[in-house]
């Protein structure tokens, strides 16, 4: 017998037939004697909708109210996927935010889980009940509803499970597991067996929508043993793993890429101390986070081009804002561009191999792909290129590295 | 200043369009200086929608999970009401059923209403703030969401308005008050600027559909000032009032009729003690209610015919009942009819006024409209007729009682 953690994402529960499918799984773990809490998003759309119907609704909405509105597509799912296993014969509940209570901080629209009572749901547990749980929800310390951020319901599952002290969290979804690289551009991508927390944390903040980063950095620090795997197809997963639980290790174990971001490149700024936080922290102050950061070394020593990334969505606030300092700031011309992808590769095997990003600014020049921006951790390396280029720059890479599929 | 509730149903609050012309109305109340809470339904075909999910799911869902899942249409409306009220510059915060407390039994589906607590409510009324409260929905004593059955949030506004001992409670809805009948049918009816608790009270259980029948007993019990009003229309509504406020009573104040029953005969029945009770003991067994109910004379003494109603919706499990129970009851034949309709002349008038049975029966005698049975009540009589007269019954009807507009 073992405690297991399930986790479905939208696309998994978008109608009555698939919280059908969802329920059948959950009854097969149920009869293998398994102890299972269910956690369950919105069904597909569901919250795009309400999300909508906020910000029609008002443009400066107040948080609070956004997440007592958005955090109603769970609650209809976990109701009806409830009344589903009940009608197949499985004793199940279904389980709020607030009714857990899964306690969160007062930061709505975004909130971090803080504590999780578990004890009335492990006594059900005895007693062959399922719990079927709301993802993304909580509840503040003053009685509100809080939602945990887009992608929040794999932090509800990760984070239950290790409230639960629970075997297993298994985070299915519509892929049946992690890949090289996104397996729609690259035909040759395979399916990871095991992969590190490391790696897939930098693969989920690198652009791999397949686990949300912070389900990630949580899984990693509580030591939750997570599985990503298909609900709709019957084939083992991927393990994310301690890294010591690797045996071979490849150099790059993954390849992935966003399209979320934007380019801004501010020319001739004066090269003086204290110039980036004059342009950064006006950006800090407007809530926009910047990623990629290159400054050239200036010729004459007094005038240099500085470039970073934001966030796509947050591009023309950023515009504004560095428009609103160009007196303080004092450069010559602002560019932003929104064609372009980052392309990360990533491995933990870096740290024991050189020439890992060689290979990769050599591939990327032997297709006359230029490199426009680069930027490098302990297990990754970062380039930022023209968006037309970004399905060829993935074929390039997982070749040259290696990944292909027989 | 005056401490109102007010009340806005689906068609009320069915887009945002309509939630903004909400949020005005209770601006304009706020500005008069009031205190406000206002309570809303879910957006016009929410509920429906959630229903059937839940019905599709299964056919013998938990009324518990049915709970949680219906009670989200009211959840997203408190939500964009507060941040519309809040980008108009009015200070408001949502209130859920279990944020309050509203506190309910444990009767699922159909609970009732228990105790409100209204301390922190009133506080921040202090502060200027109104309060945006989901109508329809509770909390039983174990902390799960309960509902209060169709129409329910015509009974938590009444029941908050009597919490907190508002000066008015005014029920906001698509007709502008009370007519003396459905104005669709008979061009002529008025509407009425007055009404009695009981008289509406039986108008609302006669088949009106402007007030449930739950709420206004409510009102009535707690003394309770409720107006029906339009949300759409700048006039004065109909006061629902003691009888003592009204100076002129008229004899019949107003005619309903309702085409959810459907008639069942049962054909020569032993007509001996006990007979009753075999009959109506086993639908009552199966939660169903019998409305009217007639009895023949039999002219030999041993068998007799017995008629009564029963919601349409119901007809054809009491049809099965009673083919199940044949054998004890003994008829020779049991006849279903689905094409009725039971109107009802009404009026505190009646108990000081002699002939007012008569006046309906010569009324409908004149057009050749056959009575098919007859009930009648202290400030009642209702007619089962069939279904195609219905709006000959009215208007002839609404001549007869002298209710025509001029």
């Amino acid at each position: 017998m073992a405690r297991i953690v399930m986790k479905f994402g939208g696309t998994s529960v978008a109608d009555l037939d698939r919280i059908a499918n969802v329920a059948q799984r959950v009854k097969r773990e149920v009869d293998s004697g398994n102890e299972v809490a269910v956690v369950v998003s919105a069904m597909a759309g569901e919250t795009n909708r309400l999300v909508n119907l906020c910000e029609t609704a008002s443009n400066l909405f107040d948080l609070r109210e956004y997440d007592v509105v958005v955090s109603t597509g769970e609650q209809v799912t976990v109701g009806l996927l409830a009344i589903t296993l009940q009608s197949m014969g499985v004793s199940a509940r279904s389980w709020l935010g607030w009714q857990i209570p899964l306690c969160t901080d007062m930061a709505h629209g975004s909130a971090r889980i803080q504590s999780i009572d578990t004890q009335d749901m492990i006594r059900r547990f005895g007693e062959g009940q399922v719990a079927v749980v709301a993802g993304f929800q909580g509840v503040d310390p003053q009685g509100r509803i809080t939602t945990l951020g887009r992608g929040g319901s794999d932090t509800s599952a990760v984070a239950l499970a290790a409230a639960l002290k629970a075997d297993r969290c298994d985070i299915y979804t519509d892929v049946d597991g992690v890949y090289t690289t996104d397996p729609r551009i690259v035909a040759r991508a395979r399916k990871l067996d095991k992969i590190t927390y490391e790696e897939m944390l930098e693969m989920a903040s690198q652009g791999a929508k397949v686990l949300q980063t912070r389900s990630v950095e949580l899984a990693m620090k509580e030591g939750v043993r997570v599985q990503v795997l298909s609900s709709f197809k019957d084939t083992p997963g991927t393990l994310v793993v301690d890294e010591d639980e690797i045996v071979e290790q490849e150099m790059v174990s993954g390849i992935a890429y966003s399209r979320d971001e934007a380019k801004i490149t501010l020319r001739e700024v004066p090269d003086r101390p204290g110039i980036a936080a004059s342009i950064f922290g006006p950006l800090t102050d407007a809530s926009i986070n910047v990623d990629m950061i290159v400054q050239n070394i200036s010729a004459t020593g007094e005038k240099t081009d500085l470039t970073f990334t934001v966030n796509k969505t947050d591009l023309n606030r950023a515009v504004e804002v560095l428009r609103s300092q160009s007196q303080t700031i004092g450069y010559s011309d602002l560019l932003a561009d929104r064609d372009v992808v980052k392309v990360s590769v990533i491995g933990v095997g870096m740290r024991s191999h050189a020439g890992v990003a060689q290979t990769m600014f050599k591939a990327l020049a032997d297709k006359g792909i230029n490199i426009q921006v680069i930027s490098t951790s302990e297990i990754k390396v970062s380039v930022l290129v023209a968006e037309e280029y970004t399905e060829l720059a993935l074929r390039s890479l997982h070749t040259a590295y290696g990944l292909d599929a027989a």
